[in-house]
């Protein structure tokens, strides 16, 4: 069994934790895919067969250094165990459609969807500069791409609500094109059929930048906050 | 650097999920620290020096079987790099006095304090049948225990609020005397002079129990009834 392995919580970045502070190569030593975003709120991160790619605000993707730095990411060591092709199939429906195959709300699930899609739209996020703003002050300064007929790969997660704050309650969809021209956080999909893989996780390897200063000071949102800063940066 | 090793959640013991899904040889690999408690919520662990006690509801206190299986259990490997002697000090007032020598605040920390208590109180949960009732139903079942002038020791952690729910956020202790004869959840002491250890921890190892069926299956109860349930609890 794997766990989910995850740098950072959604609650630092919503109080505007963006500094980096786990590099890109010791990320990888905990899996080879995964999504995540890069210091400074740099961008939306794929991890894809051990390879991080890195979609940026202008409309790139570059693959990410070894030594740059994250603030926030997620990784597992990908041996997805389920298949089922999805037929006339849109971003909204994938919750319900895992459920018919098993019993998943509870615990950790790593997704992988491939094909060629219909309509696929990002948004990314766009760097910030010091002093950071909080995450949903970031909203307005983000852009949404749209791509047609494009073949790639959504990666992300499904997490309990009972985690919702220190990870992404729910799925938490990124997507990468085959030919790393298109990408980014996932906001919306339909196709007319591609392949839904997913993989069972028995837990949550959570790792805190604890050697970091800003974090260990920090005076932390309190739980309410947090919720409406996530709901207003959605 | 050390993780907090956690078995399952609080949100299951408050949804009456006591079933044990661990075996107590397989949480000692993760630690030789630690509290927790057993299947059917029977008594409180304190895990001191790899050695994993029983306080039981009729005030004994037993080493606990290898094979037998628990719900919850938290665990670390103990490394402590801090100490502090705690003069005229009462439970309520650890929190304060810890945050004196460092921050701790957004990450978990293993908590030890030892020494001569001179007193101490304590509670200790019954063993419960299925059909298994709530955590707040078994209340009133939970038998209270005071002892003075008693050696012992506070074994525990400190948890973020971001993490109540998942665990049990703030400080949760437990207690055992140095004679193994009086020993639980801790609600009280105060004490003339203990000595207090802290190891700060760099993250979380959740372990769900994602091969039982009837966790798997569950339907969880919203956040905001756990919070309840906690508070009717406490």
């Amino acid at each position: 069994m794997a766990k989910l392995f995850q740098h950072g919580t959604l609650a630092m970045l919503v109080d505007g934790l963006f500094g980096g502070t786990l590099a890109v190569s010791d990320l990888l030593k905990h899996g080879d895919f995964g999504i995540g975003t890069a210091e400074g709120l740099n961008g939306e991160l794929i991890i894809l067969d051990g390879a991080p790619y890195q979609a940026l605000a202008d409309g790139t993707i570059r693959v990410i250094g070894d030594d740059e730095l994250l603030p926030f990411a997620n990784v597992n060591s990908a041996d997805f165990e389920g298949r089922a092709v999805l037929s006339d199939i849109e971003m909204k429906d994938v919750d319900a459609t895992l459920a018919k195959e098993l019993s998943y709300q509870n615990t950790f699930v790593a997704i992988k969807i491939s094909g060629t899609f219909r309509t696929v739209q990002t948004r990314v996020v766009k760097q910030q500069e010091r002093p950071y703003p909080t995450l949903s002050e970031t909203a307005s300064k983000q852009q949404v791409f749209n791509a047609e007929d494009v073949r790639g790969t959504v990666v992300g997660y499904y997490t309990p609500d009972l985690f919702h704050g220190a990870g992404v309650a729910g799925m938490h969809l990124h997507f990468i094109d085959d030919q790393h021209e298109f990408g980014g956080h996932l906001l919306d999909f339909k196709a007319d059929q591609v392949k839904l893989s997913w993989q069972l996780l028995d837990g949550l390897d959570l790792n805190l930048p604890i050697q970091d200063a800003e974090f260990m000071a920090h005076e932390a949102s309190d739980a309410e906050k947090i919720q409406q800063s996530i709901s207003e940066s959605e």
